[in-house]
């Protein structure tokens, strides 16, 4: 397989040598009928039985190679966005703020090396969706440009001070972000921006917006219409749910994790339904509660790394612990076993650390279900060590509350105080 | 509410104390019909119109309080163990041998202090399910009595040699174990004890076997069936499953985990359906490959503590690599985000980690679906710099199977091979 064809194998690929063509090409395909557009690259797993070629309304079409007559390439390459209408302001529609910090759906494949690369900024990324025009004016931003295994709790700050210094003007912010991590940053959202006015939905894609399958635009439409259908206030994922395509589930930016490496739907609401779902355009669902425990907006948007989240496991090397005492480390998150358990090795430098007046917190590596710790000895041992039980709060969640609770010198009784939805109670 | 009522409130906790019994009491409650049996314990979510007796047959039932006529209380207390036949082996039946390694499966209420502790021994359990004498003969031995929190590596060790010792002189082997840990000593097993010639299966309960909702019982019953239906050699986990209270699954041993802290169906198999299933007393499913990887046995029963699980996190404390670096640690398994990944911020010391001759495994705290590396720019980063993708290997997995390589001093490279179903290839 040549370089120039990247991903194409066997007849497809023959058929492309055959006009003498290369990924990235614009062409015009003849068969039953005609469709101009983008050559696009293939991946491994694919048939050789297709072509895929974006088309300049921006979607992506899979043409069989059975029919073809005639293909044509066109000397000069047209980018689809070219054609898109620039977004008109429009009085009846909800003004939402579209923000764009990197992550796969900011990115497209490189047509040479085959890699996914963020090279949208948030304004080609509305321009790629041309739906949104009639659902809402969006107002574009760049903030970042990071896959979201590089977000740093730093950049946590700078996208909650934006939204603090900026936001309340908009009927509600769309956060364009890496999956990886989406969860972790939705999560400080929470607690720095406690009572925000406006609804606040993280969204993101798996696949990147030039593949066949990407949920770039279900997603970021999914986010889009949740706001214009005025959800309540609060901080959302919207991610692509199930196994049809016109599903996008709207989590609690507290209650979710990415659980699958791959998968579309890989973000799931943990013990419980999400909150909302768009399906067919419509919005479903309306939480009983407010998203947030108090009424008013209290920002407090400060957080300091001091926190580490352990995993316990049988053999655990204690000597991890230890290192930690006298650190700049003051709180553990542990994600125990069961219903928050550490094996008895672990005792001694427990209390040690608590010695050393350090917060240990208990979250359960199960993660559904909540953690209980007056029913079997282990537990009411920890409890009696000062170990605190974080109820049913996912172990990532507890982690950055802790590091905001911290960062803003709160009382170690907020960890198990309900502020942001984050736990199911 | 009196201590000797344990959990009883409201109308049942009046009628008891009308007739001045206490938990423990063995007594005969007379309404439309009569009920002989030990007075057992309520929990907090219970209502107040029950009582709850557990019979000579050693089942529990719950009795309405509507229509009690009376109540007498006997002066002994006859422990229900006694009318249980003792068991006879039948030349026709197989023949099964039980562990019992401690957990809530061997443990009973406390009838004053209301904790589960660790009471049964293997035989008391045998005994207690009076149903397994038809379907086997079953070979009681005790050699741990530990909470699975508390089990370690060197048990593991303990476990698998008891098994090598006298094992495959039985048809099959069922290890009742606390259920917190039971997948890290599945897969202990399933490496250390590859290809053994006969079935071994865990089993466990997340209600004691004195509750009424417990499903000790059920779970024993599912694990003595599969052994006594013939299913394939193999280390397993046979626990509840669904909502029913008549199907119990066997999942590989190396592809479970707990999902859930207290729920009786809390084990699931991870990125694909359980192996078997026990439905209505028939055994179902008949995987298409063994078990294991190679056909002989080869048994390799050495581990070592040398390796830590770390997850990774935004915010992570990357001295906490620094000081395993020279410490007894030779190798780390990080849970990274997504496709694989850890920041930017912690590939120096990666690096000084490779350098320092350490095994850095990858896996994915998503859970589901396999690792990818050279998707992104982070992935082959981590790739070039010897980060070893472990395919979807669960991290408690690649943990407890990078403990036996290095305790077995096999190369690394059996890291990335499969031995025991735990990479769903």
């Amino acid at each position: 397989m040549s370089s120039r064809l990247l991903g194409y194998r066997g007849q497809a690929a023959k058929l492309l040598q055959r006009f003498n063509l290369s990924v990235g090409d614009y062409i015009t395909i003849k068969s039953d009928l005609s469709h101009t557009g983008v050559l696009m690259p293939r991946y491994h797993y694919s048939d050789d039985a297709h072509i895929i070629l974006k088309l300049d309304n921006g979607y992506n079409v899979g043409i069989s190679i059975q029919n073809v007559d005639t293909i044509t390439r066109h000397d000069v390459m047209v980018s689809p966005e070219n054609d898109v209408p620039p977004p008109q302001a429009d009085a009846g529609l909800p003004n939402i703020l579209l923000l764009s910090t990197g992550g796969t759906i900011a990115s497209r494949v490189d047509y040479r090396t085959g890699a996914v690369t963020p090279t949208l900024d948030a304004a080609d990324l509305s321009q790629s969706v041309p739906e949104l025009y009639g659902m809402a004016n969006i107002h574009p931003q760049e903030i970042l440009s990071e896959y979201s295994e590089n977000i740093t709790p730093e950049h946590w700050l700078k996208i909650a001070t934006h939204i603090h210094n900026t936001g309340s003007r908009y009927d509600g912010i769309v956060v364009a972000h890496g999956t990886d991590t989406m969860h972790y940053t939705s999560t400080f959202l929470s607690f720095a921006l406690a009572g925000f006015p406006v609804p606040i939905i993280l969204t993101g894609s798996q696949r990147s917006s030039d593949r066949a399958s990407s949920d770039a635009t279900l997603n970021l439409i999914g986010a889009v219409l949740a706001i214009s259908h005025s959800i309540q206030r609060g901080v959302y994922i919207a991610m692509h749910s199930g196994t049809s395509d016109d599903t996008v589930s709207i989590h609690a930016g507290t209650r979710v994790r990415k659980n699958h490496t791959s998968s579309r739907s890989a973000f799931r609401t943990i013990g419980g339904e999400p909150l909302y779902m768009i399906k067919e355009g419509r919005l479903h669902g309306q939480p009983r509660h407010d998203y947030y425990h108090d009424i008013s907006y209290t920002p407090r948007i400060n957080q300091v790394r001091d926190a580490s989240l352990i995993k316990y496991h049988p053999g655990f090397d204690v000597s991890i612990l230890e290192n930690l005492i006298g650190s700049s480390c003051r709180a553990v998150i542990f994600e125990g076993t069961g219903l928050g358990h550490v094996g008895r090795e672990a005792y001694d430098v427990i209390k040690k650390m608590r010695q050393n007046r350090m917060f240990v917190g208990m979250t359960s590596q199960c993660i559904d279900g909540r953690v209980g710790m007056n029913v079997y000895e282990s537990g009411r041992d920890l409890l009696q060590m000062g170990v605190v039980p974080l109820h049913d709060m996912l172990s990532e969640v507890a982690l950055v509350k802790m590091m905001w609770v911290l960062g803003n010198e709160l009382s170690w009784d907020v960890m198990s105080r309900p502020m942001a939805s984050e736990m199911a109670v």
